[in-house]
């Protein structure tokens, strides 16, 4: 059977049963659209993936993009790509109409593009760096910047990028030193090195916009000083474009996603490389955070959907692959059973398919409060959206990153010596997944963020949120009829997390800033089982009032109703060791000197 | 600096202080043996390691061995690499002198092949697995069989493989299908096809050995019918080499390992592939045990000797690479300080030096359990020492396997955006550790073996040998100073485990086998929590010794104190929840279907 990159009856069921995405048309900004609409959307972007993504997936990975005469040649098989996407309208697929977007909701817009990654995550990648690159335009730029780049971008004709990090700062935002100089012309002289800039040069036609953090000179030192600049690989001069100073410098030689060049870049070598300035000066990095925190949520479905995509080949081979018997019934003359027969596979498969559905649940989620936070009615409804989300953001980056990574890993396992192979594909999307735990933060950082400052914003008002929303799954799974043993299980667990964000906000309002953050990833972990138990709680729910209505789902829903209760009885315990560990105040890494390593 | 590969300090500590190998030496067997000769050969080793065999690991990883015109050509560089490892006598480090051996403690000889492999797993696959084929020919074969291929591969000179893995088989033995048939004039014709043969060709020269698992016509089916058969590719004929029928069908394109070559082989394709039965038929699977056990020791100090690499790799990084700065002093004007100052930087090199030298303690302890079992004065200590090792071969295999992987990961992750580049060696490691999981027994299979049967035999005697073990390792520990909680928690998980242990044995015995092997997996985690956390404690105790006593170590003691602390701490506790989980009954994955997935 060919891989469905994602299951559609699990779409379906996030969709229209648990997230009712249906509701959103209710709201005036999507009042033209309905299911019918968001169904010929999703369909024409499974059909994008499964017939002309997926197959390029391996030809991708085995003839990497390369850089020739200084210059980026993709894969041939991304000009098709790049056209039918483009003619999808998938750049601009959740913009709105007034700028030539289809102004679908997050939430559909997501699924949709979760099929396109999972099924070629380099192709998917262009498609998401121009989105964001051109979104920042779209709020921050001038006029002439929409007219001139924006609507290029957002028709798919030109694609953008986001050039923050720099060789000697690395994450370190701070450090950030290219410079720029104004000049009477109105526009700027930038001149700088920037690396690990995806999608930063390719051979695809049109052209490449960089949204470059540089620093103005005079500028404050540190993060306060940082704007944002538009700077393209070729100007717009008399009616045709022209170099502007931008040159390919290095490509990385990255372990995965092969299709996507990661490049050095060096703007300004030859004193004309020309930049406009987007927004207020010295406001670059909150400006790029819009953009941050859309490719950190753009991470999150990309973890998920590098996940998904082998926990399918998993689930097919351990279903057609034969080898060895049922405990109890080890005659050699009787035949082997499909692998799916041993328990020890089934676990790695449920696994897998806990965290895959678990964190589909929990990006699908943070979608809908996307749409919510820009275009509920209530101000009051818009705030909570946008809070929660806040919230939630480190742990839609970093949870589908280090338990997918784990879930690829078990995909290489169930094939087992063939897994280790790269006739089989699972090894591929292995190396793809591990890069999700390191840009666009790393999982350390994300911890920090999320503890010293999103879970404290407001007077923990997100978190408030997230219990409310949790106390109320599981009321509604109890009415549905589930053991109340599971959702008093997670508000327990929950409620931990408040205690010790207390505790250790308390920490740090003393003045130990140090011991507060130290267990921060081990915070960021406990608080993303209790965050994903509560999407398996609502699944559920969901699955167990489906069950009652919908007897042609039966199998469906039961294998939801057993995801679920495998990973609350089995994942989210998990929490109570690490938030304990958080509050006990083990410090053996905070007293290790580095020449005791 | 240069990659170690190993810590000699560690190593140093480990063989003197922890394991006393000198004490060895007291053994009538190991009587020409002093510190000096163990010195000489280990410094030879690392020397090897050091400026020959880790020299050519990227350079093999980058253009892997190949198969052209049916043979398979490994990278130049092993030529010489095969020479001197000969020269070195590592092929036959341990056995005995009377069969041209060095007559070497294991342990000794384990803690120099650690360096080998850390610097070049493939090169050091070819040693490994030439000494198990040879060591089957020494304790099996016919005076012919030794004189004809022992000697020459101990000499290393031959190479060796062991031959199990069908492709319709896996993992399942049962289902072996090559065929043997006798012939009049002593021989055997062999006939059947083998997948997954490590080293099963080369141009290095000289012969190659496989040691293959068959069925003599009209056996019994089953494990009970497999006969173990010595089937050279070339053979003997008139005082010169003639090609013995067995062909290279394919090569898997492996991940890693790349130097090593995984084949197909069939054998008889012409009706002329002639073996010799290595002891009496039938026996197969029980004597190739013996490589197998010795297989699966030498997989977990791949394991940690890949770990080890990358950890030596992951710290230097971190104490050269600057950016950003401490929490509270983020005055951009200040310089950024090394990425070690960080916490969580310290935290993940923490953590992958509690499970490299966790992992090392462990191997080259029962490296000595090893030497026991067989050299020890008393039927008595022989036994005990037997025991203790049969009991933790699993762990040993698999620990290194799982925590490594994890471990090899974080050495990635420590180097940001330059790991996930194939210009940074770290992405390597992890794709070569990740075969340890599989090969010589998944992870999976070796629960169930701990579990199902090592756990549980002679009455449980291993798990009391390794409670009393604890025990003294706990007094010692407090005995020295430490905090006597450290050995409590200890003892107090090890004697859970003997609990669990005992439930689930009465589940099996009550006829439930299903039952009591479903967490299987989680019990092997979590006794190897706890084999480790005894390695760690006992660590601690010499270490707290050799702080009162050796001034110019204090730092490395220091470093082992804290990395035991953190892991007692810390990993330790994880062993309560999946101790929890053995006994729970939680069955969601016995009671998943195949088709609800």
């Amino acid at each position: 059977m060919a891989n469905p990159l994602l299951s559609d009856r699990d779409v379906d069921f996030l969709l229209y049963e648990v997230l009712e995405a249906e509701a959103l048309c209710r709201l005036p900004w999507f009042a033209d659209h309905s299911r019918e609409t968001f169904d010929l959307y999703l369909r024409s972007a499974r059909r994008l993936a499964r017939e002309l993504l997926f197959p390029a997936y391996r030809p991708m990975d085995e003839a990497p993009a390369a850089l020739r005469d200084g210059r980026v040649r993709l894969h041939p098989a991304m000009k098709e790509i790049q056209a039918q996407l483009a003619s999808l309208g998938v750049v601009a697929a959740s913009r709105p109409a007034e700028v030539g977007g289809q102004q679908l909701p997050h939430t559909v817009a997501a699924a949709a593009s979760l099929y396109l990654m999972a099924g070629n995550l380099s192709a998917a990648g262009f498609v998401g760096l121009t989105t964001g690159a051109a979104h920042l335009l779209e709020s921050f730029g001038s006029e002439e910047l929409k007219r001139t780049y924006m609507d290029r971008m957002y028709a798919g004709e030109w694609t953008g990028t986001m050039a923050l990090t720099e060789p000697q700062a690395g994450s370190s935002l701070a450090d950030v030193r290219t410079r720029a100089r104004p000049t009477p012309e109105g526009h700027w002289l930038l001149d700088g090195a920037k690396i690990f800039i995806s999608g930063g040069d390719h051979d695809l036609g049109g052209n490449v916009v960089h949204l470059v953090l540089a620093r103005i000179e005079g500028a404050p030192p540190g993060v306060r000083g940082i704007s944002l600049f538009c700077v393209p690989r070729e100007r717009p001069e008399g009616g045709r474009l022209v170099p502007n100073d931008v040159r390919v410098t290095g490509l990385i030689h990255k372990i995965g996603w092969k299709g996507l060049p990661s490049l050095a870049l060096a703007f300004g070598e030859e004193g004309d490389c020309r930049g406009w300035l987007v927004g207020e000066p010295n406001q670059g990095l909150a400006q790029m955070f819009q953009m941050m925190n859309e490719a950190r949520i753009m991470v999150g479905c990309n973890g998920v959907a590098t996940a998904s995509v082998a926990y399918h080949e998993a689930l097919e081979y351990a279903r057609t692959r034969t080898q060895g018997r049922p405990l109890g019934a080890k005659d050699p003359a009787r035949p082997q059973v499909p692998i799916v027969e041993h328990a020890d596979v089934r676990r790695m498969l449920l696994r897998q398919k806990a965290i895959v559905e678990g964190g589909l649940a929990l990006v699908l989620a943070a979608a809908r409060l996307a749409d919510l936070a820009e275009r509920a009615e209530g101000e009051e409804e818009r705030r909570r959206a946008h809070r929660l989300l806040d919230l939630l953001t480190p742990v839609v980056k970093s949870y589908p990153a280090e338990a997918g990574f784990e879930s690829n890993a078990l995909a290489v396992q169930i094939h087992g010596g063939y897994g280790y192979s790269s006739e089989y594909l699972p090894e591929a999307w292995l190396r793809d997944q591990k890069l999700n735990s390191i840009h666009e933060g790393t999982t350390g950082i994300h911890g920090m963020d999320l503890l010293g400052r999103r879970a404290l914003a407001g007077e923990g008002a997100g978190l408030k949120l997230l219990g409310a929303e949790i106390a109320a799954a599981a009321k509604r799974a109890a009415r549905a009829g589930l053991d109340p043993a599971w959702g008093e299980a997670l508000l327990a667990a929950a409620g931990r997390v408040g205690e010790v964000t207390l505790e250790l906000a308390a920490r740090g309002m003393a003045g130990d800033a140090e011991g507060m953050l130290l267990h921060s990833t081990d915070y960021l972990e406990a608080f993303s089982l209790v965050a994903v138990g509560w999407q398996w709680l609502l699944q559920a729910a969901v699955a167990r009032e489906g069950l009652a209505r919908d007897t042609a789902s039966a199998a469906f829903y039961q294998g939801k109703l057993l995801a679920a209760e495998y990973f609350l009885k089995t994942e989210l315990p998990e929490a109570e060791r690490l938030l304990a560990l958080c509050r006990s105040g083990e410090d053996s890494y905070a007293r290790m000197k580095p020449e005791w390593f």
